[in-house]
């Protein structure tokens, strides 16, 4: 199974699966003293990490990469004051551990309790954003799992150097050897390697882009949680208050057009077509969103392209939307249900029987009835913190925050029973 | 992705997909009629299924196969009414789909519910058990999703049989067309193109022996839930009441040996070895157990044999019993934590606070205190019906009944809320 990978992902996948034993026993206060050891640490060490941010960001520069994953790479004082800033938050929220989420008693007499317990080892594969590091560290450690993070090659010595301080600050709190590890080795065959050890790991989570998403998929035997890919729609009802459309059709595209939550398509039902196209194309337009429509939109729409078949199953992650004009509720949703990605929809109606249709037709993690899709996300849905928006089915659907990184035991007491 | 790939693999699979659509929207009333339908129809059919079993079994018969085989692969008129009964059984349960887990409102007023829905397809791939064709069929239909089926080839007619009638039957009460899909070619390359149809099925559960679930897990791409295997202990402390203890371990080892529950290896307490182990050795001997013992405990055990390092990691399914003393509870836990599959393990003690240290240090999904392993199964936990037992922790832990057969969705309703 495990052949020709390097021995450091082994021996620190090893040493977090030790690590997550005692992990799992650490009280909540044990734990939130490190966080706060951890958030004190990142701050008092600053420079260390600016310094090391500065080699990556220089490495970075003499490759040619462009401003924008060039801005995400950087950090400063405030950014490493923000990561702190999580991990305090973190430190904050309820200690999912050890809740009971059920019990009840046998007629033999045995009393079953389901526990929360920690997921034990997760893998996070993940890109050139240092704030994932902390970010991921910080929230497994509180939910009681230990970690091992595969960051990309471009930050791997702010990357390093966040580990280090934060390892050293947790350690002087009881944390064990191996909660948080980093495999530093960034090639192909290092992140190949971490997708075969089923072993010591539980579950690992891609962050970011589709691609690296479907490869850890394709690839993993160690189950994977799919995370962020959003072709979202907001569909406008025959009935819908245009004025309310509008403003969440532009919110939903305009507001932040690069993240998952964001819309790539509007559907329009026929019959308002005609009344609600024209004022939302030309907000849109005066936002600066390319529109592609189709043939039945394309004369309402001054200046938008012909839309092809592509464009209704492209996430665009950035200021461009596809238009379409469907015949009715059936057509939207079965819209959505072909070219979507489970990720966040939403339809614009006054009409209680459509919303009902839409909300249970619709195979999405989050469907909204009159609300912008731009709410799916842990801090947006009241969780506090956000490992990431699960599109798959299994464990954990849309936002992902400490529950999601637990799994469960039942612990079942008697007194001598045996099975007749 | 999908090359080579049996037509027929696909072609079902993505009628089940479409079916899913409408099973998902189906009501209690009419999934429950289609249920006590096709129980009807299997009692009243028989003379079909016990056609199709007889050639089965001839087959199996010339091929040479083994008695415990044949008798999995027979059915009769007994067993076609306890599978009717069984789908009597499912119709008589709550429908986990739509169930609201939980609820509340935002700051700005959008009201967020979660709601449980269908996973999907569900897709199983099992070894020659008829039973499991109609046992599988009725709790996906009831938690709403389709399934595709791939038994085995010495159970292929009799499972073409059943599913034939299951759909006929269902049909005449609105059951959609690919809702249960049996793969009816039976080679390993159908087995394998299903494992890479993540785009049509949402979860593989396999059924059967470690090597299948190995494979499957290996191999699919497809998310999987691993069920089954089961090396679990008991542990016998220092302070056990040794009456229970010699009870349970008895009864956990010899009620049923080739069930995933039984339990493969006791550890025995260091200061108790002496007073428990000759008792325990002649009762376990006297039902006929094989003993394989450590060094430190073959002393107290007669006609036992010396057990060597890959007996700690077996799973015997059968009447062999590997026994080791340990020094205290550390190495107890360690021992479980080390060879057990995350099963079901067990603490035989009088003593609270070693009972409070096995069950929250051992990694499983069941952990007992004074009663048998045996007890792991949905039945016995009162879940009504089981589709396996998960050794996995990601979404499912346990015994699987019919709520770990959904996903949920969040319902999230406002009057133009928009990101600001």
């Amino acid at each position: 199974m495990v052949t020709g990978m390097t021995e450091e992902v082994v021996e620190k996948a090893r040493r977090a699966r030790q690590a997550a034993g005692r992990l799992a026993v650490m009280s909540r206060a044990e734990k939130d003293r490190v966080l706060l050891a951890m958030a004190e640490a990142l701050e008092e060490r600053a420079d260390v990490i600016l310094e090391a941010n500065a080699s990556d960001v220089a490495v970075a520069r003499e490759k040619g990469m462009s401003s924008a994953p060039i801005d995400r790479l950087v950090l400063d004082q405030r950014r490493i004051g923000e990561m702190a800033e999580g991990l305090r938050m973190v430190a904050g929220l309820t200690d999912p551990v050890g809740e009971v989420i059920s019990g009840w008693r046998l007629p033999n007499g045995l009393e079953i309790t389901k526990v929360r317990v920690p997921l034990g080892v997760v893998g996070i594969i993940y890109e050139s954003r240092p704030n994932v590091t902390v970010d991921a560290a910080g929230l497994c450690i509180k939910s009681g799992n230990a970690v091992v993070l595969r960051g990309g090659s471009d930050a791997i010595r702010s990357n390093v150097a966040l580990v280090g301080i934060l390892n050293e600050a947790g350690r002087a709190h009881g944390l064990p050897e191996g909660a948080i590890e980093i495999i530093e080795t960034t090639d192909r065959a290092a992140a190949a390697a971490l997708m075969q050890l089923g072993e010591y790991i539980d579950v690992l989570i891609p962050r970011g882009g589709g691609a690296l998403i479907r490869r850890v998929k394709q690839e993993s035997t160690v189950p994977v949680i799919e995370t962020g890919e959003g072709n979202c729609h907001v569909y406008v009802d025959a009935s819908a208050d245009l004025d309310a459309a509008e403003a969440i059709v532009v919110n939903a595209k305009c507001q932040r057009p690069g993240v998952c939550n964001a819309i790539e398509t509007l559907l329009v039902h026929q019959s308002v077509a005609q009344q609600f196209l024209p004022r939302v194309g030309r907000r849109l337009a005066a936002a600066g969103v390319e529109l592609r429509a189709c043939e039945r939109s394309l004369p309402y729409l001054e200046g938008a392209k012909p839309a092809t078949e592509e464009d209704w199953g492209t996430e665009y992650l950035s200021l461009i939307l596809a238009i379409k004009v469907v015949d009715d509720l059936d057509a939207a949703i079965r819209h959505v249900n072909t070219y979507g990605t489970r990720h966040s929809e939403a339809i614009i109606t006054r009409d209680l029987a459509q919303a009902r249709r839409f909300t249970r037709e619709v195979d999405a993690a989050a469907v909204y009835v009159n609300a912008s899709t731009r709410f799916t996300d842990g801090g947006q849905f009241g969780f506090g913190a956000e490992i990431g928006i699960s599109t798959q089915k299994l464990h954990a659907r849309g936002p992902m925050g400490l529950p999601e990184l637990t799994s469960y035991k039942y612990v079942v007491v008697g007194e001598g029973q045996v099975r007749t």
